[in-house]
């Protein structure tokens, strides 16, 4: 049996991942319907959901025109009459609430493993489902996304020549200041750049074409989806990997963070959301914040965002601190990661890789936490972003599936020795 | 008296700077005819001038219609028809052999004190006049950019809301690992995008929108003289104070490398041009390479380019180094500057503003040579790029420049003892 970290850092650095699609979600997974929504992090009971979350349903049910009214909407969540799952088991990463309905359009990936992957279109600041907004604003802006930035965006993807491939993309970014994870705006920039000729020779009409640049041009965080539908195609093709202890999911849905190992399946380890110590915006408190909540974070567990600090020091004193900080997180995170991003390159480390593959077994020896750049949701439902930091993550999810690794590898030398016995 | 350094560094410091058109070079200055073209460095006898000079003005004359064929245009300049003088003198900057004639498409920048300037427009690689092309189709994309490209960025710029802020946009360029001379690729992106909603809110033909575009998308330089005649207009606003021992202008004629300083006027302070130790193209020797050659050191002038090496080092393997190299030379550059931007920040050192302002006295006392980030062209005409290097700038113009500020002072403390001695 060939070395199952090795296994797993080549799925991470040998798979490609192109963009293939704009939709809606219905039209790439028959996990959703009217009342199946997904949302972000580990499982989570309906009755449990943080504001945002609760809100991002609200505001589905009103998308689908399952409810006509807010209160018809909650009347619906509180008889119990929406199923929920989380994004991952559908194959999908949702940053903040993470909802997605039959119609939010999605941004879909594949990879050349065969995965196809897919993340909502960012909303950009302002009242968005993502952080649990419900007003016609949020709405209508959904609505237009839908009828008219998707199937434009499908139509620039349709006309333009070359695949556009979303591991190179993030790899640019990385070499334009951006973590793909926090800051995004160059990478967005590329992004519209790579789009817009094949947007002009579609048969988009030209107000529409408009439209959407200005769209992308006014949202600095337009990329993300893209970015992190690539980082999910990775670890997709990262996972199921027999005995391996590198990460494949981090998560969370605001109550658990949680983590999933390529060696242990789809069993999640989780511990209660931690909050870190973020920069909050002018007049929030920390009791108004949603703790960690998000699957964008699968950035960090492909080798970018937190894990790539010192590509963007621009975002340092957006989430709190200076150079001297970057390169410590980025030294940390080597310690506790299998190997380095053959393609996740920082400039100003000449060009080293990024620390990519998070062993359970190496945060458990050496206690280092891993950490992620993060946003934070007012925990009331549309009050948007509150604040941003760098959260390092507590280790008992690590450890827990760091034992259950051993546990699983001596019952399998065990049931080998069994059935030595037997044979014997 | 105001202290001369302090009002220079203001003028570089407190300087806006914003895009107003694309046109033609006949449209904004006087100093160009049919046969009368500026060129990059200082003055240079039109029989001197390099290979690629030689060519551009081949070029120029081809495609003023002052000559049918080659043959021609070299008949015209070897019986002296054709006059020559330098972009600086007629506010303007070109980069390379910055070869401009009436037809010859710029960027027109005004600057809030008052300066206007212009610079052409950047051809991209391969066959272009800066250069010293002259074949067909380097002339036809120079007729293409002044039919198409430059009357529809023109629109474009007519049609943008805000004015566009070309000292913002070096500085977004720094944060997105631009050094803002020799790598321009994410500033690139980012003017497209505050270009094409214009452009989508104009008359131009859709067809020639996604000309532009293409054209933009395809030239990792395009913004290039979007930078330059950003620098430019602040060098002109810190130009002519009395006893300022501020560089102002640096440029090559790819035989002569020259300065002027604020408080000397427009006098020129040569020496051969340098070659330095350039990272060449496959095959090219060091033989191949015109000496520097160029305006676009206006940059370094104006506090980015080199002087933002930290800020750019995906660039440091193309021009030769590693990050500790580029760290070197910011530091040396501080002992050289007079002070630091307070707009060109690098995120990487936690936001220092860039070296600023070079001094001739602190050149001088020091020893250290100014550096610039440079391409280099072939020495026969229309061969195209040959290297691209880090170039140290001998002393002896900046310790010529400082004995006659010396001078000057004297002459004048004198003439002021002569003036009380009349007067007593």
């Amino acid at each position: 049996m060939s070395d199952p970290i090795a296994a797993t850092l080549a799925a991470l650095n040998g798979t490609d991942v192109r963009l293939v699609h704009v939709c809606a979600a219905r039209d790439v997974t028959d996990r959703v319907g009217p009342r199946s929504f997904l949302h972000a992090g580990p499982p989570i009971d309906l009755a449990d959901v943080p504001g945002p979350m609760r809100g991002g349903i609200i505001a589905g049910l009103l998308l689908e025109r399952e409810a006509k009214t807010v209160e018809e909407a909650e009347a619906i969540i509180d008889a119990g009459e929406v199923s929920i799952s989380p994004c991952h088991d559908a194959g999908a990463v949702g940053a903040m609430a993470g909802i997605v309905t039959p119609s939010t359009p999605v941004v879909v990936a594949e990879s050349s493993r065969g995965h196809r992957t897919f993340s909502p279109l960012n909303e950009g600041l302002g009242g968005a489902m993502r952080y649990g907004s419900y007003d016609e604003g949020t709405l209508a802006r959904l609505r237009m996304f839908g009828e008219v930035l998707a199937p434009a965006l499908d139509e620039a993807i349709r006309h333009t020549e070359a695949p556009i491939d979303l591991v190179a993309l993030v790899a640019e970014g990385l070499r334009r200041g951006d973590d793909c994870h926090n800051r995004l705006v160059a990478t967005t920039a590329a992004l519209l750049v790579a789009l817009t000729p094949g947007l002009l020779r579609s048969l988009v009409r030209r107000e529409d074409v408009a439209l959407v640049v200005e769209t992308i041009a006014g949202n600095g965080h337009f990329a993300l989806p893209f970015a992190i539908s690539a980082a999910k195609a990775l670890t997709l093709a990262a996972s199921g990997i027999p005995g391996s202890p590198i990460v494949t999911t981090m998560a969370g849905n605001g109550r658990e963070f949680g983590i999933r190992v390529s060696g242990l399946g789809d069993r999640w380890f989780t511990v209660p959301s931690p909050l870190g110590d973020p920069v909050l915006l002018d007049g929030a408190t920390i009791d108004d914040c949603t703790p960690t909540m998000g699957d964008s974070m699968v950035a960090e567990t492909a080798g970018f965002g937190a894990f790539a600090m010192t590509a963007a020091p621009a975002i340092m004193s957006f989430v709190g601190g200076d150079m001297a900080r970057a390169q410590q997180i980025t030294r940390d995170m080597r310690k506790i990661c299998a190997g380095t991003s053959e393609r996740f390159l920082i400039p100003g480390e000449d060009f080293a890789g990024t620390a990519l593959g998070i062993d359970v077994h190496r945060v458990r020896a050496t206690g280092i936490e891993p950490v992620i750049n993060n946003g934070l949701a007012h925990r009331e439902p549309g009050r948007g972003r509150v604040g941003a930091g760098i959260t390092p993550i507590p280790i008992d999810p690590f450890v827990a599936a760091s034992r259950a690794l051993e546990e699983a590898a001596a019952a399998q030398a065990g049931g080998a020795a069994s059935e030595r016995e037997d044979r014997a």
